[in-house]
């Protein structure tokens, strides 16, 4: 029990920082487990959007500690029929809305049990049809956090509603790929993987695309460090989750060359 | 004594995230206090807005368990002759400035005790004319955290500043609202409580304002929840707080009605 | 080692609040040290800016308790050759880039040692080469928050890159002063000390510059608190970190003045 007390509880959602929702969360996982270590993962993934929340999620999650309770919020149909989910993998639990934001961090991680979460009894009382983060997903939690095992809270389910990143999809020699993600730098992240670009690139690349304006975009330098690159000139490099990445050396790439979310690249090889 | 150490002490600050200031609080409650539990409640209450403080404080605090600390810093008035306080209710204990800030979350939680701060020796030494959230506020918490009466701390008051949230005023059958919140997804709080708007509207209703522009805006829509809510056409709902709101579905309301706080909207009933 | 345990790692980082990286750093901490107590002291500073952090990092550090556990990741150089160190000062652990972010605070603190962090088995592994804040520095602080003594983690260095905040400087009679910090509230913190500036302005003072558009700007105000100043005039004051700043009362002093970070002013004296 005391060991169950230390399981800490990181927090999610698309709350942002100017409500008191995320404060709230926090007070009714305290009321229910006075001891709970509760962390801030992030507050800031844009209102509703899956992609964002799933990707910040299944980039993060693996670095926590075992046994760690992630209490994930965004959650556009929240009222609606989807529904409350408990997620048990090898590692960790995630609870949240069936929506697949937390799918890819729990494939990542290996399903070992999906709980249906409906006994009300672990609810506080009465839900709202608007903030389950609150009613359901932080209650949970915090009795999760003391040790109440996964039965408790309701029946089995045979599966989760799934959600892929987008992945690239190949047109004869050529790559389409897909911006799956636009951090604080300014910084593309790219729906492909470092060993993939390598083997792919080898005889040399070349990365095109239309910015703001159909500004025609070609990228073909490669680094393995922000330090190395040239100041200005956008080059590609494997980030730290390991897909490959568009910056700018101090400078912002989305800004620079006018792309957003969900823009699509073409990468060709040169051999 | 342990048990007092459980305490957590809330912050709620208009500090932002870019500065010093909300680092600083927290380094000067864990001097004093190296065991105290320090929780962010938020730090984006916009700079010196008393009325976006209040309504995030009396939204949230009831949520916390018993003897939760909260330590609020907006405080427009620091340096000049306003009061810094603390305030014991039923369950909770606040200090801040004695500017309305802390009121309608302490009137709600049933006010049992004011205290003027005034004992320097519980205070940061020397006390800046323009930083009393690190030289009273803060130090003031982390004491009471470690279990001190709060007679030590100065001598009572009979009253504190009151500050009243707007409340809704009637014309004739009409109801004149105002928007006193709208929050991170660009819903709009309104000065109304769900029982209050189901009384009113039985046999339909209609709500009005000028937008941007003097463009007419017209809501006759409730919903139960978000997801039964028809895309693009702006309706009421019950929000989380009991207050009825004005949303939009995967939409932002304030955004697409060009409503802005505490502008004042026109509530009539069907009948 | 249970007093170890007590120390507090806080972070200070470039990240922002929309990505997974803050999350990711403590999760490697937990991993390492699961009793670990982490607080955000701030994951605002402005990209990859020197000045930003150092100036938050200088004028917080100093209000935490004795062992505090500084982990600062602002970090343009990650990935070249600038090497990872931890800094001991007389209160304080200093870790991250030695690229001048931690000098000023570390110097006020009285430097004891400086480790360059070489010893992989600390890291974690591998080591990518654009995200030493999870794979250097957010290991390296919690194994020493478990008490590991510095001799373990590399060699000793004789000297840290030194970082100044820029000073004033006289011609003839006047100052030439910058502005080093723009805050939440939009306070233009000038690079001058309280003390200084009393010597410099007995007499009466005037203080000079050019805005946007070359509008001339002109403060002979000097207030105690902000409460006292007049509205809509700007005003100095001594800030409370001991600098003197240029406000405007219920205002935005950097937005009313079109004053931007690193803009010069000119003060003179009446005397």
């Amino acid at each position: 029990m005391k060991d169950k007390n230390r399981s800490p509880i990181v927090l999610l959602t698309d709350f942002g920082i100017r409500d008191a929702f995320a404060g709230i969360v926090k007070g009714v996982i305290l009321s229910i487990n006075p001891g709970a270590r509760i962390l801030d993962l992030s507050h800031g993934i844009r209102p509703q959007d899956i992609l964002h929340g799933s990707f910040v999620l299944s980039s993060s999650a693996r670095f926590f500690p075992g046994g760690t309770i992630f209490c994930v919020v965004v959650d556009p149909g929240v009222g609606s029929g989807r529904r409350p989910i408990l997620v048990k993998t090898r590692d960790y639990s995630f609870i949240g809305p069936d929506n697949g934001v937390m799918f890819p961090a729990a494939q990542e991680n290996d399903i070992r049990s999906i709980t249906h979460l409906t006994r009300e009894e672990y609810f506080l009382q009465p839900v709202s049809s608007t903030f389950h983060g609150r009613d359901i997903f932080a209650p949970v939690a915090a009795h999760l956090s003391l040790g109440r095992p996964k039965e408790n809270f309701g029946p089995c389910l045979d599966s989760m509603i799934p959600f892929e990143i987008p992945s690239p999809k190949s047109r004869g020699d050529e790559l389409i790929l897909t911006i799956i993600h636009i951090d604080t730098f300014g910084n593309l992240t790219l729906n492909l993987s470092g060993e993939r670009f390598k083997e792919f690139s080898q005889g040399g690349f070349v990365l095109e695309a239309s910015g703001a304006g159909d500004k025609k975009i070609s990228i073909n330098e490669s680094c393995n460090t922000y330090a190395e690159a040239r100041e200005g000139i956008p080059f590609v490099l494997e980030s730290s989750t390991g897909h490959m990445e568009i910056a700018v050396k101090n400078g912002n790439a989305a800004r620079t060359l006018g792309l957003e979310r969900l823009d699509t690249m073409l990468l060709r090889s040169n051999e």
